[in-house]
């Protein structure tokens, strides 16, 4: 049995359980307090980060490492475009939302109100909240525009860059911090990935103590 | 001609840089202020990062996809292994030096000593250079662990995971923040590395008003 260490709300994590469910690779989910940094975790993976993925007797640690060796063993579907430009555009986005969303949106806001409580590591920085709340505006605009000229985010596919950017805004419809009324065309892409049956794992997660928004489960949002 | 829009201190830059020379294409190299964010650079790459690359008629941004794409379009000599695990194994440790030592290591001492100085925004963090100096030495010893088992970071072949490391280390040295006596098994390894040809336009940066260590184009250190 393929088994993923990971934590709910790590947007990481949840593009790697994407993957998983959409080549419909059954795996035992095993959550872990990361911030803990036990041996036995630290034994895992030396970065003390989730995901940490163990297939086929190997310990695979960094969402990218593993996405990538989802898409090198089994390639059907594939989440990976096969034109090198294509890839370059899918990495590229990947890229966004794993580096520029997560500084500026994901960490100021889920990191900050969820991740600071459970981990008992202090409380929610007021000036983090309000430049996550700014710069979350920005992304879903930037979204919004890819969307006018693609069916998906990197082009007429679903790829790795629907999965990362939804496995994010999924963290951040769990604490209320998206508004889908800002733009129509995020909120269909959105619409159609959640309703992919590989979502439901997701769209079932909770963290003890923090409630998701009332539609966060909810198809018709 | 394939251009490069670069920051000569910016590790990501490095490593697309290495990977291009590695290959044997040549490129013009273009240097950018990405702090000041003009309208032209933000048009190539609306993140506002570099590198970009100009290349076969696209613009490419994230160094992951650009390397990905010499990768794809480029495959002599590979970069990248072809066996699962392998691949796996790579992208981990680009992961972990892209990411993790990026922000324990070269972020506190480069950025804080070179990055805010040149962009004029701002002093030296001391705790941050602190957090830096006591970071590095438990990085220096992770990879001289893995290089008592390897002949490069990722395995039996030079990879993207020992570009990506010296990217980071050659700044590092820029700034005179490596204690090379630390581990013998990384200095043979940047001696190994920093003799190759496609070292060579590194070592040949400079940055006004900071000049490099006295050892730092010197492949006797």
């Amino acid at each position: 049995m393929i088994q993923l260490w990971h934590f709910p709300l790590s947007p990481f994590c949840r593009k790697v359980r994407l993957a998983l469910a959409e080549k419909k690779l059954e795996v035992e989910l095993i959550e872990v307090p990361y911030w803990e940094r036990s041996s036995e975790f630290l034994r895992r993976n030396a970065a003390g980060k989730v995901p940490i993925l163990r297939i086929d007797g190997l310990t695979l640690a960094e969402s990218d490492a593993i996405c990538g060796y989802l898409e090198d063993t089994v390639p059907t579907p594939p989440l990976i475009p096969s034109d090198p430009a294509a890839r370059a555009e899918m990495r590229r986005l990947v890229g966004w939302f794993d580096d520029k969303f997560h500084q500026e949106v994901t960490r100021n806001l889920v990191y900050e109100r969820i991740h600071k409580k459970v981990s008992r590591q202090g409380y929610p920085d007021g000036a983090a909240i309000k430049a996550g709340v700014k710069a979350i505006k920005f992304h879903l605009d930037y979204m919004g525009w890819l969307l006018d000229q693609r069916r998906w985010l990197a082009g007429p596919d679903l790829t790795l860059a629907d999965f990362a950017a939804a496995a994010h805004l999924s963290c951040l419809d769990y604490s209320g911090d998206v508004d889908w009324s800002r733009n129509e065309g995020v909120r269909d892409w959105y619409a159609k990935i959640k309703s992919r049956p590989a979502f439901r794992s997701i769209l079932a997660d909770v963290v003890p103590g923090f409630r998701p928004t009332a539609h966060y489960a909810d198809l018709d949002f």
